[in-house]
């Protein structure tokens, strides 16, 4: 059992998006990253099962999937995804998303 | 790729706590619970093998443990516990939380 606080880690990088390794275990890895408005965290995709919510904790930006399809992304919205479905985030404003994959791959 | 929006399930009730659920796959589970004032959620346990994450989305209350142990549990607070662990919530404001199960048992 253990305590994770997200407010301990909100701090942004003007020249890339800042990742935190919240959680790691054989069930599941829980990162926090924090984009500043603009930055982007490019769609990407891994060849291994599993899924993958993204969460946004604070501010305001577009899920990205395949075929540049951009879907709205505020505060409170998640996006589920296969792991190996292209997924990718980009901020309009300062963002902060969490991050859940299960299992790691 | 699915959205989810916690926006959508923002609801009380006075009678007992409100039970969303708002993903499952063999991968994980995510589920939505919002609890009034002064409403518990019993700590529990069950004999799988796995880990979950509270996550605290609005209000304030404790995270309970064995042994009524209380940790606290503010907006931006995770919990992380083994399935296997007792635990639950009591909210002292008005609370939603996001529970995140990984696999489902």
């Amino acid at each position: 059992m253990k305590q994770l606080h997200l407010g301990d880690t909100r701090e942004f990088d003007l020249k890339k998006f800042k990742r935190f390794l919240l959680h790691d275990s054989p069930y599941f890895r829980i990162l926090n990253f924090n984009l500043q408005a603009g930055q982007i965290f490019p769609v990407h995709s891994h060849p291994a099962d599993g899924q993958l919510s993204i969460q946004v904790i604070e501010g305001k930006g577009v899920f990205l999937a395949e075929n540049n399809a951009e879907l709205p992304a505020e505060t409170g919205d998640i996006l589920v995804s296969d792991i190996n479905e292209p997924h990718g985030v980009k901020a309009e404003t300062d963002m902060r998303i969490l991050v859940t994959i299960a299992p790691p791959f």
